[in-house]
């Protein structure tokens, strides 16, 4: 007897089948007694035809109108879920992310939730029925509809979970649960029974696309339990909760791994204070969001910087840099597109000296050249060139004790869902 | 300087395209000083879809979800406006029919504007902005959508002028205003400049579809001046506005036809008190809306009845009669799918004795049978086989002196125009 959000994202929903499935299982954790809130993602491609269609009006729309329109993909997928509770004679009330009471500020199209007025979802709940909210919207004070960015279906089902005060947030996706590294790259990747907070944030942050960082952030201030688990089957997933320091923890929790990111290197600069500062304002202000960053000086007395940043801002970087080299006398820009991160992850690391040795140990061994470090008190990532990021996520899984007796075989998955895993940072 | 309230349907907003035109539409009035508010539909066929997808999860959905699932369309086709107007460097807001104040009861699917609450329209038009709102839409006291049903559209434009006291209420549709006849049909058929609402409201419930009839009662009601003109030319269309009765008036305003219904006649019945009643209340509890009625008695002392209905109603119509057929011992049914009505409709009728005579010897005269005969103060209808509609709207059409000196030439149109005003009774 408990209450359940139970988050399912665009694939889930897809279409009607699925849709129809989504129904069948809310129903079944209905008929075991427990109260259920679903939050829906608009079905499939939905929100990029959505921004396709805004384009061919307006190369730069503004975002209160793409907020508007974007936010009917959740309210299509909502009602339709909910026809299909009742077409199989359950009761079902659908709402929007207004309805629903979620109240953010007006940063359209990556909106904050202030704070979720519950009484709607309440008074849904007392009547019997299953009751399905609108993921990824909100609304303003003022009454306009926001939308709250990436990741925001994930983020609205934590916190409706924890305004309504649910025992568990499960998020339903293509995946089933949170594995130790990609079994797509490790076969003997294992899935994980239990997560902390803190690692699903670095693992999310570092590659691991199952859930958004900002969700798993919120659910961690608010303590709410996320069940991370699989829309196709009903296995258990992974629950990401707090965990007691005291418990035995394993050194690593899991290995992320990320391809999207390009490296640039700039050389040649003159060395002295503020170049770095000069050349990050540019990316700054070009929207480029920077994550590793490398600065030395080479014994012309030339200083030079790496950095990497989302593969997807090539061109605003690329523009910036540009900028910045023209400004600081940069003798040569250098941008490398095939590289690949990968971190390790474990809180178990604070209490475990010798984690990164033996890391840059391992891969030494196995002759992949690291390009780049940075660390955190819970995370060692390093960049080494893209055609060797399945190499080292293996050796590393291996030389962390986190290898599974059992194979991972992609064949047991449809062709639909291994193109859906493919997919998952999406 | 006026204040316009400008209302598109979905085959003027059905592409991207078109919304840039509808725009550049809305900006032109800006430009001479006007202040706009646009109502828009879904574009093209929009709901049609969402239907289908409503159908493919849940065969007899509830009507709040479908109302929750059917709003989206103008929600996207009104942001996308907005978009394409701010494109142009002009402002615009665009307001779903909550945000625009329309309240209405909890009728879904056909529910009924209460009152509008438009201070935020007042607030868009005061920055300056062009203010796009959705049509079709509304909102319970609750806070559930509604959506109005056939002609909420029209409805909405014509309640949102009333509300803000709008100069005029301009409908722009395929078709280039109101005509003595369908063009089609009756090739010397002329442009009305002005109808009056009266005879605006016999027209539209007998088959002239450019206008909703529930739109042109609300406009009567509140002394709303609809201008319905084309959205694909600049041209003058008709004025829908109260005419003083001192003015010249012909006698027979236009002429109306109907292909859509079907009769059934009923032979055979004990000729008793009673029976056209139990006849006509299992029709309307299965919902067929029955138009014209005619009862008599045969020289065996039976009763015969018939009456017109809906042709998409020929199952619930069919069931029904089979039903009182039983329970009243008919000897007959006979179903005529092939039937037109055609009217002819004129406030200046009231004053002018003898229209039906001569509609009667006309048709008489071009050996048009007349099948059954209704009539209002203002109006005679007939039902004719549906072979000689044509036939009967031109000889009528001459025989009132509608005819213009031009010929209406069907290929000034273009196909899609064609194929746009022969669907126009949607």
């Amino acid at each position: 007897m408990a209450l359940i959000v139970a988050k399912f994202g665009g694939t889930s929903v897809a279409s009607p089948e699925r849709i129809q499935k989504v129904a069948q299982r809310l129903i079944a954790k209905k008929q075991e007694g427990h109260d259920v809130v679903a939050v829906v993602s608009a079905m499939g491609k939905t929100t990029d035809e959505l921004v396709a269609l805004a384009a061919s009006v307006n190369t730069s729309p503004a975002k209160r109108e793409m907020d508007m329109l974007l936010s009917t993909g959740e309210q299509v997928s909502m009602a339709l879920l909910a026809m299909a509770i009742q077409a199989r004679g359950y009761q079902a009330v659908s709402y929007t992310g207004w309805q629903a009471g979620i109240a953010t500020d007006d940063n359209y199209s990556s909106a904050k939730i202030d704070n979720i007025d519950t009484h709607r979802i309440r008074e849904g709940l007392e009547t019997g029925a299953i009751v399905v909210v609108a993921g990824f919207q909100g609304i303003t004070t003022e009454g306009d509809i926001t939308t709250l960015g990436r990741g925001g279906s994930d983020t609205t089902a934590v916190a409706l979970a924890c305004g309504i005060s649910a025992d568990v947030c499960e998020i339903y996706s293509d995946v089933d649960g949170i594995y130790s590294a990609d079994p797509r790259v490790a076969p003997r990747a294992r899935k994980l029974d239990v997560v902390s907070y803190d690692d699903m944030l670095e693992l999310s942050s570092e590659g691991a696309g199952v859930l958004q960082a900002r969700a798993v952030e919120f659910a961690r201030k608010y303590k709410v339990v996320i069940h991370s688990r699989s829309a196709f089957s009903d296995a258990e997933g992974t629950l990401i909760k707090e965990v007691a320091p005291s418990m035995e923890q394993a050194v690593i929790s899991g290995i992320a791994h990320d391809t999207s990111e390009m490296k640039i290197t700039m050389r040649g600069l003159h060395d002295e204070p503020g170049i770095a500062a000069k050349v990050f304002s540019i990316l700054a202000s070009n929207n480029v969001s920077v994550d590793m960053i490398i600065q030395n000086v080479s014994t012309d007395g030339k200083a030079n910087i790496s950095f990497t940043f989302p593969g997807s801002q090539k061109e605003n970087a690329m523009e910036a840099v540009n900028r910045a080299a023209e400004m600081l006398d940069a003798s040569q820009i250098l941008i490398d597109e095939n590289i690949a991160k990968v971190s390790l992850v474990g809180t178990g690391m604070k209490s475990s000296p010798g984690v990164a040795a033996r890391a840059f140990k391992t891969l030494a061994e196995n002759e992949i050249n690291i390009l780049m470090i940075s660390t955190s008190p819970i995370r060692i990532s390093v960049v080494v060139d893209g055609s060797q990021v399945e190499a080292a996520v293996r050796c590393l899984h291996t030389a962390f004790g986190l290898d599974s007796d059992t194979i991972f075989e992609e064949t047991q998955l449809s062709a639909e869902e291994i193109a859906a895993k493919m997919n998952k940072g999406r």
